[in-house]
């Protein structure tokens, strides 16, 4: 697919992709729904003001929707709606685009509404309601299990039966590029000692976790499960998350109701929503396939192709220092597809809105320095090597993680652009 | 406290109290705010459009916060203001009112603007961000902790130095008198058997919890703790809840990251807030003193007094039958106060905001028949009898749970109302 823009070969958001995400600048002070395109974000609501979805009947009586400051009531629209501005803002930016007066020709409009991605402030793309992150990535599950409990009982019974979750904190969900200061809490200084006996702390073992997540577009109401065969339609589209972890305050405080500090702090995603359809070229089988007899029918899907071929990465880098990339992995290291999460999720009768937004869990890989956590790559006893010489069990102050994924080949990237946060020192606090 | 109102005596909503909520009826058809004041609830919408704020100039500058679906606005002005608001509001309905002409002797007012509480619809109070619930009740977590693993080790080592917690779903978070479908998923019909293989199937083991919750006021910044001796003023109010359960989905479900579906189905609140304020007679030393030196700086209240003494009841009814108060409870049986849940949820920099919902945990005594769920009081095992004769293991369809809660004395009770769930059938799915 070739546009008669200048995109780069390298781009995560080729002409392939066309994300979905909310911008300010200095010359737009509210923010506006935009899509992202090579270099440049597109802004919607300036497009659509100019006329510029005119050629798309089915948008026409929902054009209030790029004047809106998050994307949840584009995203209720739903999937076909969602499918048909996609491809028609590619059609208008395609080289060969049968519609030239749009845009490609307009050169003022062009300056008005083209702008610079490095010009621009990414902004949280939806008002979440509620975040559940799940636990999908089986090696991850079976690298702590074995940490925990040895390789013999490393996963749970209920672990391949149904895709584990937990409720998380939608309030300190961030953007890209938010800065995370270093929580603290209560921490045992020696887990050994008898009676344990918490001190008060800077964490001393905080730590990432390489996800996916993914927006809810059209609610179901209380008490009426989706159905397993429809639950993809109810999926907007996905992001890179870093679920950031306070692995000391975790261990101690997570018995028996799971992590609540050790996660609550900040949870950082990449501000362009990459299109559930985009995805679809990508399409794989997983670890197991999607309509395996194993799973209880409401989890099981039609076709074995439960998974996406997105190879994700995890970068590094000390204040000041150079870049590292410090593992390797690929969306296809998740034991559940997100139909079937979110077909699990609303199982009970749980209401899912608009807006809500869902992890897959930590996606590591089998391999050495394919994990998606410092805690499964050190297990805080062997270091890894950053590229200045220095090394890291857990993370310091001052270092920034990058996480990256893109499917495609080169020209043709369908990514999600960059997972920035960088560690500040923990807040002076006085008691 | 006396009022030129009629106030029944055993009244919930003496004149001591001035509960806020969200109301609508067959003449109001949008969402107003609203007090109950024993059989009533006073439209403040109303109220303020007619003068009725006229003689407190703390309010002038906001009264467009009556004038909202919801009580966010209201909430967010802060402790002060719902403070001289609430006073306001006991002189202009007090007996000898200084104020007789805004109200007690304007029958057309009247009219217009006191609603029996019979011809309203309670909505829920405040539009709800997060919700979080804690394990706060003592004797709970030890009844639970002694069904699991026995009496020596019943109590987690974390269990005195931390409100364990952890972050539960908003979204189904419902008013009283909403019915609750019975939940389905992932069951052990035989927990025994190895491996262990699930069966699909309406829960078997639907439970209660009697709880607390809290609404918070003031929101915190990302990465900035609210300190213990601020927290009370980060409060709102408080409401009674019922926290669904599903003990045989969670059994299963639960490891290792804490309750999910077990919990997300449904969870019930009284629709009156009661503002932190109200309850402030009835502070008690709880179970340990508040400020005890086992507890962290960041936990250590400057008093004493960290609970409540406020009377709790559960109330089972099969259909068509006779009502039995199955437990009496207290609010005395938490071990750690709001403030200390508030301080600690921030503790690691998370952010709280307006109409966010913090619960207790279900508040149990150390008796029999005190206790806040079915599984404390039967394990499955020793039914309770029910006043038609019937028994009860867990929660059989048409059943009508009732939770009450009342401070103080006859003709000033500080109460709650009921908070009201009828158990429906499960739904029917085709898979």
């Amino acid at each position: 697919m070739a546009s008669w823009l200048q995109i780069p070969k390298n781009s995560p958001f080729s002409l392939a992709n066309i994300p979905f995400g909310i911008i300010s600048s200095s010359k737009i002070t509210s923010r506006v729904p935009a899509i992202a395109i090579g270099d440049y974000a597109l802004n919607l609501n300036v497009f659509a003001s100019s006329g510029g979805f005119s050629q798309l009947p089915a948008i026409q009586s929902h054009l209030d929707v790029f004047n809106q400051p998050t994307l949840n009531a584009f995203a209720a629209l739903g999937r076909s709606v969602h499918r048909q501005v996609r491809e028609y803002i590619q059609k208008v930016l395609g080289a060969d685009t049968p519609y030239p007066q749009l845009l490609k020709d307009n050169t003022s409009l062009q300056k008005e509404a083209l702008l610079p991605l490095s010009e621009v402030t990414n902004h949280l793309p939806m008002q979440i309601g509620d975040y559940t992150d799940f636990y999908a990535g089986l090696n991850h599950a079976y690298n702590i299990g074995v940490l925990f409990r040895g390789p013999d009982n490393a996963l749970q019974p209920n672990y391949k039966h149904l895709p584990v979750a937990y409720h998380g904190r939608a309030s300190s969900v961030v953007p890209s590029g938010t800065p995370i200061h270093r929580p603290q809490g209560q921490i045992l200084a020696n887990p050994a000692a008898d009676p344990k006996v918490p001190t008060f702390s800077p964490c001393k073992r905080l730590d990432i976790e390489l996800e996916l997540a993914f927006f809810v577009s059209q609610p179901n109401d209380l008490g009426k499960p989706v159905h397993i065969n429809n639950a993809e339609d109810h999926i907007f589209g996905v992001v890179l998350m870093n679920d950031w972890s306070a692995r000391d305050i975790q261990a101690w405080e997570y018995v028996p109701l799971g992590p609540f500090n050790a996660k609550n702090f900040g949870t950082t995603i990449t501000p362009w929503v990459v299109l559930i359809d985009a995805l679809e070229p990508f399409r794989t089988t997983g670890i197991e396939p999607g309509n395996r007899d194993s799973l209880l029918p409401y989890l099981r899907e039609k076709r074995a192709e439960n998974a996406y071929d997105i190879p994700l990465e995890v970068e590094v880098t000390n204040a000041g220092g150079k870049p590292t990339v410090i593992s390797h992995s690929n969306a296809k290291n998740l034991l559940y597809s997100f139909p079937q999460m979110l077909a699990h999720h609303t199982i009970t009768g749980c209401n899912l809105n608009t807006g809500d937004l869902l992890g897959s869990g930590t996606i590591s890989g089998k391999d050495k320095q394919t994990e998606g956590s410092f805690l499964e790559q050190t297990n805080g006893k062997t270091p890894i090597k950053l590229a200045d010489g220095s090394e890291r069990f857990f993370l310091e102050d001052g270092d920034t993680v990058i996480l990256r994924g893109a499917a495609g080949t080169e020209g043709n990237y369908v990514g999600f652009g960059d997972c920035v946060g960088t560690i500040l020192p923990a807040v002076k606090l006085a008691f």
